[in-house]
């Protein structure tokens, strides 16, 4: 703390000594004379709870645990953990960790961390600040990111988070006036509105906020949970989650520096269309390449541009690779093509490759680069050779350097997939009372098919033509073709069970399957309850789709849109957002769900009707906003789509109450 | 030249100068007194065919062309790159380029190039041998290698390979003393059985032979085309082509010069499992989280590793990461802990990741990893920190340093993928002869969908029973339910003429389809020649599969297993190998396409013949070793993969020949 310039007293509490590096030690908290802000404990786990009691009789207003071995380890540490908490709640010390390595201010100097890059004599002073949740990589980070000539304002490492979290913390850095960005690593989430109301705010005070989070695999996902003691989630509902309030997410640990350039004062653009210049055709094509697999717009100049630079004698090619080559190697010309991409509203965004000239002879290109006008437009530039002094030229100039291909065209997707902070839509409170008041009359924690299809239709979600006969001989009056089902709460697997017939042509035949269905059912469950044989017209579509709602144990209510069947299971093919979501965002995830290309008039197959899916789905991601009851997952599986005005048509459903 | 060392000769040619850098200068080659061995030309494109013809006339053995303006900006200068060649070759002077920056040998000294690295002093001399298609990235190569300490041996820019290309360099890399890893930037493919052939090579001389390919995307692969003037190909043939013949293929730029110590002595490992440790969990699970995106199996330590651990007295947990955290800040421990690992056969690669000590102590975990008793497994080593004095550490003691977390899990992906060459399997010679016996019975650049199943059948692969009928009331003696189809070789749409019917159940139906079939197609299509009405037995399987065979342009021959229908279209989902295959090869071709889960028993559902449809796999990819006619092309679509046991049936299929 006194290397890095803390300014205020320090006050080393050991039993076992008298003075620590020239400051008189205490043998316990109530022997300071004075009063006491924040305390760092590293104490065996076993002594923290006394600690904390410690910071209670003195009111301390916060106290930093360093010390390790609860909830990450497992059960009992959890416990250990919730005992030293309790204490300090009841006492009103708020707490940092345990099993955090502490913070780290540069600006103003609190060095309050058993952090190793403590033992480097200066930290670079800048906007970036780093919230981690893994310690150990608190120093890489800062240890890259001063590798690149950045600077930082603030580097905390958040540990269990048993109390102060990543949302509380960074929303606090959104109103700090030394951090102009704020970069997370992520293992898992533990406090998601916090985070989410944090990002939100940044976004409105143009502070740019990248995430990098583990647990894109399965086992990422198994790591996190081990070693953090948080429960992990699916990545793609993490990504949703982001995106909705405005964050970025970067793939590669690298991106997370070299990004905060490329979108400092930037908002979301509406069109993402991006202008390549380069002086090597193959160190373009490193990052165009790339940019292409994640479906990037890459632009030709537009007529303009080639004109503008012809009456400067300056001939481009009208590829979408603009490459100098070798006539590039001249200053002026380097910067006048750079320049005229930057003024043009072709494209929104201007990637400058440069070649060897990069490392040898930074006036050519990267002084241009440096001394761009760039009118409000971002600008990436990626050096092909190494050229550390140019990236740190770019670096101290504002703008963003890449170091490798990959994760410049990382930055450039992140940047192209970033969204402003989504306005949840307004609930349809009508349809929500509605279905809200069906849902009281339904007792049990989860609702057949039956019955959802009914909560389903009150939110405006169509279904098959239904009737329940309680006997063969009932008529169902319900249109032929149709197939009969048993309905019961006892039986999960109804074509197992010989409880399903399919394709019954008329009341005769149906008469003959609800016998046949009730004789097998009774065979082999005798003791189920029976409610009777569901009726249900016999729907075709052009396409089966998959649309569900469930409450993530991280993020919250999410709204998932797949496309049906085995295949659709095995490619994975599913598009979430955050719950609930306009007609616009359900638009969306229907571009996005590749399998349903087929009603997307791929190939020349009939145009399925979108719109109504689009309307189901916007219904379906309302059970976010109900009252009463919290639906914790609902399911319609398959919901037909028909052509383009025939609507959509839920088939089978099913809803599951949250245990409370 | 002589600034890097050259010793050799050197006469400048320019008619305008008498003298340059103190040699005397010519007017042209030939009053230059002496033999010359190799002329660097650096010309106007339009005096580049004089030049040559000068040195035809001198006996220049080899001429680099550095001059560009041919092949790769379009037709004419093809056809004057054509013109140039012509006039070489019938002089027997070999040609590198044109459009190439020139050569640059560190051992022996030969700086034939204009590369503007050679303003560097000094050049590295080392084990890396680097061909590149791009010339302007060979200097950002050569850079990146050398920043990260590495040496070279050869930096060779190839421009548009009219002569010289990339195979033939790379073979006599194989025998070159000074060379002991071939590195390759390509952007294309152009002589692919001469690059296979070296490849195969420089594996039996245990030569690193490591790609990085452009063409990933479809924009990535338009780039290619347009400069440097050659024809791109899929990118999934590529991968097969690498793969086939020993070769490994980076996604990554700096994966390419990290790589090569992690692999160096290695052959390809039977099994592949990783044992990770750690002083950072995060750092670590960066890499391991991106590994289990690849499907990377990271493993726990085994017993024996714990138990032996224990008896020194460290403790380690038997999660799958070995996260030493502090107590891992000790060399003792950190170094018991990796030769543990390397020791032990429970992985067949180790991974040490290292945390802030990289920057600070390298004492602590980097002497360990560089001093460790390897046992010939390859060790990767990731350091979380900015740390490029332990990168350089690491390189000179020959152990693979990664920079980012993304360039080390893309070179165990490479690692794990690596295989030695495949032996091509011997041709079934009764079969293709049977086949391509039938094949000169068969006139026309394409057969129909009858003929080519009589083609595949000879080559062992069943049909659904056929028959030809050519009046509407002769009998088929083809069991019934049958589908009815104009034969014509004037109609591509059978079923838009009308001349398709399903589902036919007994001789009068079949009679009737007949009758209509011809008269919906004689009112469509009144001039079309009518081979008869083609009677095929309707067949049903667990699933459609479409098998098919092709030259592609680059690599040669391949053979293509996809799943059946529009899904699989969709989502891109095949398995492409280079053909002919052995039956191992097809096995692991129907275990990668990810929709055929559904005959491999996928949550219950039966099992398919697997076995008979790889033994199709291997009899349609023989259509690569047939004698005779050239089959360009061949599809089955579809063919059904009936329950296990029960075999694989072809329903349509067709056969196209080269145009030649």
């Amino acid at each position: 703390m006194r290397k890095h310039g803390y300014k205020g007293r320090i006050v080393p509490v050991n039993p076992g000594r008298d003075e620590i590096f020239g400051e008189k030690a205490y043998p316990d908290l109530m022997s300071v004379p004075e009063a006491i802000e924040h305390a760092f404990i590293m104490v065996p786990r076993d002594a923290v709870a006394a600690a904390i009691r410690q910071c209670v009789e003195k009111k301390v207003l916060t106290a930093t645990i360093y010390s390790d071995g609860f909830a990450e380890t497992g059960e009992e540490g959890r416990r250990m953990q919730e005992e030293v908490m309790a204490i300090a709640r009841a006492g009103n010390v708020r707490v940092l960790g345990p099993n955090c390595i502490g913070i780290l201010s540069i600006q103003p100097s609190f060095a309050l961390s058993v952090n190793a890059v403590l033992e480097m004599d200066h930290i670079k002073p800048g906007p970036f600040a780093i919230v981690s949740q893994s310690g150990s990589m608190t120093g890489g980070l800062l240890s890259r990111g001063l590798g690149r000539g950045a600077g930082f304002s603030k580097l905390i490492s958040v540990g269990n988070e048993a109390d102060i979290g990543v949302g509380e913390l960074t929303d606090m850095l959104v109103d700090d006036p030394h951090t102009g960005a704020i970069l997370l690593f992520l293992e898992t989430l533990r406090d998601a509105d916090r985070l989410a109301y944090a990002a939100r705010r940044a976004y409105a005070a143009n502070k740019p906020f990248i995430v990098y989070k583990l647990g894109r695999s399965d086992i990422g996902q198994d790591l996190a949970a081990s070693h953090t003691g948080a429960l992990a989630g699916a990545d793609e509902v993490a990504d949703s989650y982001f995106r909705a309030h405005g964050m970025l997410r970067v793939d590669m640990l690298e991106t997370l520096f070299e990004l905060p350039a490329l979108i400092a004062g930037q908002k979301p653009a509406s069109r993402h269309r991006v202008a390549v210049m380069t002086t090597t055709g193959g160190g373009a094509a490193a990052v165009v390449d790339r940019l292409g697999t994640f479906g990037v717009d890459v632009v030709a100049p537009s007529d303009k541009v080639v004109d503008n630079l012809a009456a400067k004698k300056i001939i481009i090619p009208r590829t979408r690779l603009t490459d100098l080559t070798l006539a590039g190697a001249k200053k002026e010309i380097y910067s006048a093509v750079l320049n005229e991409l930057l003024a043009s509203d072709h494209a929104e965004l201007v990637l400058a490759v440069v070649g060897s000239s990069a490392a040898l002879h930074p006036q050519i290109a990267i002084e241009p680069i440096a001394e761009a006008d760039r009118r409000g437009k971002p600008l990436a530039a990626f050096l092909a050779p190494h050229a550390e002094t140019s990236l740190g030229l770019l670096t101290n100039a504002g703008v963003a350097g890449f170091r490798t291909p990959e994760s410049c065209a990382d930055a450039i997707r992140a940047w192209r997939d970033w969204t402003a902070p989504v306005e949840m839509p307004a609930a349809d409170a009508k349809k929500l009372a509605a279905a809200g008041a069906l849902l009281k009359t339904m007792p049990g924690s989860q609702i057949n098919e039956y019955d959802a299809c009914k909560v389903f239709a009150a939110l405006g979600i169509a279904h098959a033509a239904t009737a329940v006969i309680e006997k063969p001989e009932q008529a169902a009056g319900i249109e032929f073709p149709v197939v009969a089902k048993i309905l019961s709460p006892d039986i999960l697997h109804k074509t197992d069970a010989g409880g399903v017939v399919l394709n019954i042509a008329d009341a005769a035949a149906l008469k003959a399957a609800a016998t046949q269905i009730l004789t097998r059912v009774k065979a082999k469950h005798p003791a189920a309850k029976i409610n009777g044989i569901l009726v249900q017209r016999m729907e075709k579509g052009l396409a089966e789709v998959i649309l569900g709602f469930r409450r993530d144990p991280q993020v919250g209510p999410v709204v998932v849109l797949g496309a049906g069947g085995v295949l659709a299971e095995i490619y994975k093919d599913i598009a979430i957002r955050i719950a609930p979501v306009s007609l616009v965002t359900a638009q969306a995830m229907i571009e996005e769900v590749r399998g349903l290309a087929v009603i997307r008039s791929y190939r020349g197959l009939p145009q399925g009707d979108c719109a109504a899916l689009a309307a189901a789905v916007v219904a379906m991601s309302q059970l976010a906003a109900l009252d009463g009851r919290t639906v914790n997952e609902a399911e319609i599986n398959p919901l037909m789509v028909k052509p383009e005005g025939k609507g959509v048509v839920a088939v089978d459903g099913l809803i599951v109450f949250r245990d409370n």
